[in-house]
């Protein structure tokens, strides 16, 4: 069973200090909460994500079994669905949408939580990629609430290789005079093809391609059938504003941000006492394994799990049975913790 | 001693079957030519580079001794010094300069070679990056000549993955309507900007930026000071045509797209019979080493000696002592066999 609801969060003051009026959240459910109400997970959305994206690793028989658990879905504020650029009313519309944190997003969700479901505890919170920031974020703020996180290629804070990344990506975009500095009377397709493309190096592993894992598992004659038919019309479905304000919300993603631990990430890392398993994956470009193993040495309860797959950040996306069977396995053993 | 010439090449026909009038490569030598002439080192230059970038592994003491060799870099065409875009009048100018391949520049730097140089064996071959490139390439072409490679930070074949990246570049590139599909007016600032700064990412590794080494290693106070006063700059120093040709010559680069090959890489590889050390860098994200294993596992004579370095594709570059002290001490080791 499937629900979708808005939560309707009001004037929302924003870790920047900008106010946020009308603020909403839109989310899906799977499943129902028990009558102890302590059945709950949550499953924050990547980028690019909605409540749709998610819905691979939910289904009867999986770790996610919407027959035995209350699985939440929040939309992150800039994709178009909750509060976003595109959707949002004057004077906060388009490039006027200020900038969102991963913790806004963090404390939303912990309102939605609270105040709609009436939630004290969630027995995992987990993620891909902008949703495993998010997951990162609720093990820090809400230690005493989340029994258990599993983020997934993703980190506790934006690497400043990672910023580099999104960075390139964006100045792709802002190329396009058609961008009009977020103003645009017309979606800025040529700057929204250069992100994509920029994009596509990312997102996969050298491997992926030398084996030529796009051609048979994408299912695409060549590179240029792939990125035009299947990568850039992606991109093109979004909003150029919600684009730049997801990518925001990433490239300013940090967990020590907070004045409890004053920029100290160890310190923030230690504050996650849930039971955690961190799986980032051995060939992802922008969430090397190596930044996970920082994480996971100042978590008290942590344990590495690399995701043993060629597919890069990808693997977290859930197109590959392989890496979608190997997260669900550890979700399955995380629970039964 | 250093010398600086020019060789008229006249009409080329190129690979593709177009042909190139008044073709020239400028070239710049160190060292003289001894009377047995069997001391010559062939040294072409990487993207961006041009005879200048290539000094820092030249000089009295280290491998490349100009007191001991007569070492000779031609510009790669393209580089707006040897014939490109920039440079070449009409009808072949700006965005109507030919495809150049590497194997066009190999066989013109072999005319050189033997026209103004007389020379019939070359003590080495040796580059990074697409000098890395040329570099295979001499070695397939004319394994009867070339006594010993030593390719760095390169490839016998651009993998997909790498042409993704620069297509990626690319693209951002072509964003700015400034580009005018090659017929601008002024240079097109924007859109080399962006090509800049999705090229920085992948430059170095994620550990270079995890450690901080652009602050410590590159002297800039933060990223967005090293990129607009650094790494921008260095781009913008060169014409957008001319940017756009190096790149395509770099995209198409593949020594098996030779009749004798039918783009078999591995038999290509096997035409290579000179003793070879090939150099990738342990952390290149554009020349993994993997892609190097495969290479030198096909070669007769080659052997694999991987850069232990966080520096990723610029280790080859020249910027980092220890990397520098590491291929200089291969090619002393080669050349000593």
């Amino acid at each position: 069973m499937t629900n979708d609801g808005i939560f309707e969060a009001g004037n929302v003051t924003l870790q920047s200090g900008a106010v946020l009026p009308a603020t909403r959240i839109v989310y899906r459910t799977h499943g129902r909460l028990n009558a102890a109400r302590d059945n709950a997970i949550l499953y924050p959305t990547h980028y690019l994500g909605t409540h749709d994206s998610n819905a691979w690793a939910i289904g009867p028989g999986k770790a996610l079994d919407p027959d035995r658990y209350f699985i939440i879905i929040p939309n992150m504020l800039g994709n178009g669905v909750s509060s976003s650029p595109s959707n949002t009313a004057a004077p906060h519309d388009g490039p006027r949408f200020p900038l969102v944190t991963v913790r806004d997003n963090v404390l939303l969700q912990h309102r939605l939580m609270t105040e709609i479901f009436g939630l004290a505890t969630l027995a995992l919170v987990t993620g891909h990629s902008m949703g495993a920031l998010q997951t990162f974020q609720w093990g820090a703020l809400f230690p005493g609430m989340v029994q258990r996180i599993a983020p997934f290629c993703g980190a506790a804070r934006t690497s400043r290789h990672n910023w580099l990344f999104l960075e390139g990506c964006k100045s792709a975009l802002l190329a396009d005079v058609a961008f009009a500095e977020g103003d645009y009377a017309a979606p800025p397709t040529v700057g929204i093809r250069a992100f994509a493309r920029v994009y596509a190096g990312w997102a996969w592993s050298q491997t992926f391609f030398r084996r030529q894992l796009d051609r048979e598992a994408l299912g695409r004659p060549d590179m240029e059938a792939f990125l035009t038919q299947v990568w850039e019309p992606a991109f093109q479905a979004h909003d150029a504003n919600n684009l730049l304000a997801m990518l925001a919300t990433w490239q300013a993603a940090d967990i020590s941000a907070d004045p409890r631990f004053g920029g100290d990430l160890e310190q923030a890392l230690a504050a996650i006492t849930a039971r955690a398993i961190v799986m980032p994956c051995r060939t992802d470009l922008y969430f090397p394994p190596e930044d996970s193993e920082h994480e996971v040495a100042h978590m008290p309860h942590a344990e590495l799990r690399v995701i043993p797959s060629i597919w890069g950040h990808m693997a977290g996306g859930g197109l590959n049975p392989e890496d979608a069977g190997f997260i669900d396995a550890v979700l399955r053993e995380l629970l039964a913790r």
